[in-house]
């Protein structure tokens, strides 16, 4: 088990040992992302982020990961990042990311566009999302969340609720959660149901989700509630969508039959899909998800470079 | 005296003695600012600079500060900030540079933002400047600005000149003049007079202001003109604008009678309210005013933070 | 000869035995750009990169050049430096750059720029291009990759290709290469043909250069071609732009009579006037004449800042 110059594009590319791997080395770097304690592992180190869409939390985790490890970072995003894209070809702006730096964060809004920079690169590259592909350091940072709840992932009960057709994130998610071991509990409208290419590889792995249109039946049932959210766009009749996004909305009233402590994860921003009200709660776990996006991101990059084995 | 920890959203949150430590601490840090001395007390930090409308030279000396100290800086600005100013809530987006980062300086276009951000935030968190709300940094170095050049504060004449009426600038600056025993002199037109609210804290520091609509009569009196652009917005009439602008521009004929170590200040950007042809007198101090800029929020970037004392 | 403190405006400023002294010092930094070997000789210093038009490689690749040797930057680009170019005069922008860091490199829609923001900073200023201009660190790293290929530059043959009338990059290098001593070809449609003023900078150095219209005779004579692209709005008539614009376009069928070791240049982006099939040939240069930006960066960085002699 090698990471050493290795790209990181989807999380299916990754063994469940290898996973586990990163998640130990990430749990290692917890203290040093809370700037409790200090590591110049990557201080000979440049970290490309060249984003052509923009994503907040990725790029500024990424960022933050790089500088609590006392490397340095180079940027491209907004309308720089933007204007690249209707340019030069993708290929000859990663060769320029690979001539300026050691390690490449690409985000970009067609699917497949991580694989080809990583054809193009010698350095490696992580796809911090691209287009309605893959997004596996999100993955990884979900899956490190649920363990530091619960102290495991295998035998959990995980309910992805919302958008489970276009949703990204819950496609790797689902893959990861059905490789470690949980339970799947699929919460979805008729029209957002997870398509068949990721059923598919749950099916692959021996994994049969369980589904349901009701997110109150399912939450008492569950250890860890992934929300994600529903758009207006999808629906043709808005009264069909505000009748919807209703019912897959989380408020204190939905809690009440909740287990002690399960948690409600996020991958944000969230728009009204979680009512304020319910941060105050124990469940609400989706901000601690957002920071342990740095310490998994800290691990990642320190395999990926070699620092760390 | 403490300030680990502590937020910086107004210069009223600090008495007369905490302004003067600030003080101090960034007349130490002028040789570092200047690139003489060396520093690393900052590190191990991270700052967030997170800018919701653009402000230059607010944004770039904080990360100057920042790197002299040999800390690390992470941003939002620009399109990326504007869209986040219509996305998710600020409460969401500044728990995110709290994951993040170690300090937070926040620029945001509603009065009021800096307040909400640091109820939301564990970190401390700066203002550097909110709509028609507060810029106190910028107060701290007009401040300094002028210690430097007289030795002291209390006691000094200082003309504050041009749009009183929504220049934030100079009501934060009065409101400190009167706490350190300066003599104020307003000097604007009839339709940008200082507003009730701030005549009224300065009542409330036992301060009475003079006050003059003719720049040319107070020149002679005062120790610093601290100048201020008058918007063309702010006029319905285009004769009327121009005939007032040129009464309160800057130029050398204007300098005539002015004291000999009188000093011109002005926040800058400016436009046309002061002529180039200063630029060469003695009188012009707003180039160091900038420079200052540097000390005075390494200063407060290291307060904050708990590295000096 | 001392660079200490000095400006970088345009390549007629530096003598041959500077230029050559830069080359030696850049030849140095190759494994540190490379991160092979570590160095922190910038590592107190600031580099501000004011960005009024974009320019990702050389914006990058300075920013790379000064992490490499641990330094820090601070940052004007896209919108925020447009908005800037609207406001405020360069002078008093300049100025500001000045306070806040210790070298500057200015990119600039306006030809002069360069020299003007010279005149205003005490720092040393890097004209990192201005308008039809100068791009003086273009032509250095240019040099450096025909000195890296051949170890000399002097007697080499240059075929400069496409559009050397508004191409501002062959305008500096034909001078350098004339001042080092190497032969140039000028290879260019009628309407297209290199200015009576860069045609005078040569003569002035007893350069006389040779001139063609068809890059396919000119290949196999020569052992460097730099290729330029040729704009569709210099034409009128886009069917005479789609003919010639074929006849400068690089392919491996006009690779078949080129010297096995001629190397082909270009300042990058390209679009489509050298076919990716030449990357995979031992012609293709341009990749690495781009990373030899980051060490010839270095280089210029270091000198200007004193802290190599």
């Amino acid at each position: 088990m090698t990471f050493n110059g290795r790209d990181l594009i989807s999380i299916r590319d990754f063994s469940k040992e290898e996973i586990y791997h990163i998640l130990d080395i990430a749990q290692g770097m917890v203290p040093i992302a809370k700037g409790e304690k200090r590591s110049d592992i990557l201080k000979d180190h440049i970290l490309a982020t060249f984003f052509f869409e923009p994503s907040t939390r990725t790029r500024l985790s990424f960022e933050s990961a790089m500088h609590r490890l006392c490397g340095n970072v180079i940027n491209i995003s907004g309308v720089e990042g933007t204007s690249l894209v209707k340019g030069e070809s993708l290929a000859d702006t990663i060769r320029m990311a690979d001539a300026y730096s050691d390690v490449i964060v690409l985000r970009h809004p067609h699917e497949g566009a991580g694989r080809l920079a990583a054809l193009h690169a010698d350095k490696p590259v992580i796809n911090g999302g691209d287009g309605a592909g893959q997004h596996p350091t999100q993955t990884l940072l979900d899956l490190f969340t649920i363990r530091e709840a619960f102290g495991k992932v295998e035998g959990m009960n995980v309910a992805l609720v919302g958008d489970l057709k276009f949703g990204r994130t819950v496609h790797s998610l689902s893959y990861a959660l059905a490789l470690l071991g949980a339970n799947i509990h699929l919460v979805a409208p008729p029209i957002l149901q997870m398509p068949k290419e990721s059923m598919d590889h749950l099916a692959g792995l021996g994994h049969k989700p369980m589904a349901s249109e009701r997110l109150e039946d399912v939450i008492p049932k569950v250890d860890v509630v992934y929300m994600t959210r529903i758009q207006k766009e999808r629906f043709d009749d808005p009264t069909m969508y505000a009748r919807i996004a209703k019912l897959f909305t989380m408020n204190n009233e939905m809690l009440k039959n909740a287990k002690d402590d399960m948690i409600i994860l996020h991958p944000l921003p969230r728009v009204d899909e979680i009512h304020p009200e319910v941060d105050q709660t124990p469940h609400a776990w989706y901000f601690k998800q957002a920071f342990y996006g740095v310490p998994v991101r800290m691990a990642i990059l320190a395999l990926l470079l070699g620092v760390v084995k």
